[in-house]
């Protein structure tokens, strides 16, 4: 597989969270316009989102991985995977691409491009929620990663579809996402106030999984080879 | 294929069982808090599961196989793909796993961890209801692993996603998610006092269907190398 | 690939189009059940019958080819990719097998066993939607065994998903289903008296959809081989 | 692979947008006549033109490209890919078959085969919309026919299914599309008056994605060959 450059795989993290965001805020906003059914909204919230996370990372990957979430980077860096400088570098991209994706939204739906978002997402049940979600996120790129590589953009997509549903907090699972989100008053947003229990609830799940996962996904055989390699 | 040890092994079935459980019960209260309409709940207790499905046999069927099933253990068990021992303990893991989805659920949306569901879900049509589900599901698994194996994700996952809505019980279709779904009193729990017809009624859906694929999947071919090979 | 007997190949499209046929007026039962929206009702028909299409083409195709449909039987016939023989032994299993599934679908939901249905479906309009679904069903079937083999049930499966909403019929286009529909009084059920006006548009559509993905299949490639052999 | 003949091609392209184009008004009308909530409604719309843009997209592509789109017809030809003549005659089937798909699914519904919609569609943030839609169209199969050829199907449905939602446009994304929907005084129709401005934003968009994904598409290494290359 051709190697890209700094700039391209920096561009395409950015460009991606961009996108990724401007679908969850877009889709909102067209969500809560429509109907008055808050079920309906978060099934027409949840769809576009699944099915742009197969898009991206599919067309994206072979740039730069596709993480579009510091607490995927931050995983592999962990694991060595990532050369720190690049780290850095991949969250900036994200974090800006990820703003940029909350005012292009606004600027489509024709509302004022930076917002401060009123919706309280606070407390231990949903700190809780994000832990989880992230956790369930991260083992689903390991292992996806180490058995089926083709098929990740499809785990992925299909992990947040289900975890949209099954976390107290829709699963915002990353925390570029969940920057970008604060700066939209609308169906997706968070405010600014919960951010950091969100962070911090999101890194630390992703940490639980990179050390679970690394159990694991260790094969029996592996060593047993190294044992029967042994004199 | 590396062989994972039996410890990796019995740890993924709790760890695939608790997510599905998870994922049904949370999606469940989550759809159910937000609409009175109960189909629109329904949709939104179906994608999730179904998408989790796909996701949690991708990565966990190389390590144990990902039954997440006492039924599917047990035909496998009958079929002499699985040992009796390794069985017992795959089921053990569901059940407990299965619960932890629940209490993690709960804990998730702020609630008591466990709970005795007042759902009731009994009677002939119930039960033949669970029957079809368990003989269907069973019927997917053999055929796909026979015939198009990386598929089965997506089959089991697709197949479940259409029997939510074909059957009169939502289809269960799994023992040992059922004992996790009676300790939550919301969307998708049973009452603990009808476990026992639907488990009995899922095992013999599953044992209908290990004998009748048997006989459908034996090619003719093999049957005439057999004749020629005669002398 | 293994050939199967002819009493398996039976029986895979009797046990396909019966299960077809459940997830059919199974889910259409359910969703009329649960909401009082006819749109939310048609997704909850349409999702699972999309998706067991998929499943059910998946593992049954290599048995029997996994027609399920009269029009489908007819035009492999005509095609001379299938004996006339097995045609008519196609047709009946596909018949009776699509009423074992609406009766199983009755049986799940407590009703009586067999129904003659009073739903309305009449009319010019309704007789080009059958032709078009149909033509769509067969030119769809025609280019993806020709390109694209193994994504099949896919196809059919999104076809379906796609035409139950843009036909004004909902898109039967299956003589052995519409027959088998008609035996419910419920929400995918069909008059009797309406079934020949639909069962004509279908094999219409079928045939006229052979014809030109005859014409429209034929490489150029293959032209030009005759031409340049041609002395 | 066969070269398909150019009325061959043209047909492709002439057959496909008269099925996408029939998909996208005939479920419209369905949606618009089942239910008033028109989150669920777009949702009926939303479903069935993702999943007949995998279908179409799959079985014409080696005929024609299955371009459907002037926009995307526009972009090849400017990378060469297409030769200007093929290109105008592109253009013109897709136009035409857009226009029969209107009239297909008028008919399928029992409506004046021709109207003159009413549904205004105009003002910056609506082309603003357009813009960015085709801009994330033609970048997802500039992207997708490079690094996952066999996906482009999918990625297409997947991205317009998203967009549906996350621009307030609903995202067209297609010149020719636009003139059919523009004959339809339905749920996706657009006032002919408003169809400039689409188009213009729709080929705008298209053109900064084709110079963007020039860029973001050339590996590094490509230059690292070039540069050991030389002495």
């Amino acid at each position: 597989m051709p190697e890209y450059s700094v700039p391209r795989r920096v561009a395409a993290e950015a460009l991606g969270t961009a996108f990724l965001v401007a679908t969850v805020v877009g889709s909102g906003i067209m969500a809560e316009t429509l109907t008055p059914d808050k079920a309906v909204a978060l099934l027409g919230n949840t769809l576009p989102t699944g099915a742009i996370l197969v898009v991206l990372i599919t067309i994206l990957a072979p740039i730069s991985g596709a993480h579009f979430n510091p607490a995927v980077t931050l995983v592999f860096t962990v694991l060595r995977q990532l050369p720190m400088s690049l780290a850095g570098l991949y969250i900036v991209a994200q974090t800006l691409g990820g703003i940029a994706g909350t005012v292009t939204a606004h600027a489509m739906f024709g509302q004022s491009f930076v917002q401060a978002s009123t919706h309280i997402r606070t407390g231990g049940a949903q700190w809780f929620s994000e832990g989880v979600a992230t956790f369930g996120l991260v083992a689903v790129i390991l292992a996806g990663v180490r058995f089926e590589r083709k098929a990740v953009p499809w785990l992925v997509g299909l992990y947040i579809t289900a975890a949209y549903w099954f976390t107290a907090s829709t699963s915002f699972a990353n925390p570029a996402v969940a920057v970008a989100r604060s700066l939209s008053n609308t169906f997706s947003g968070i405010r600014p106030a919960d951010l950091p229990g969100f962070i911090v609830a999101e890194l630390a799940g992703a940490l639980v999984a990179a050390g679970t996962m690394s159990w694991l996904l260790s094969p029996a055989s592996t060593v047993a080879h190294t044992e029967r390699a042994a004199p």
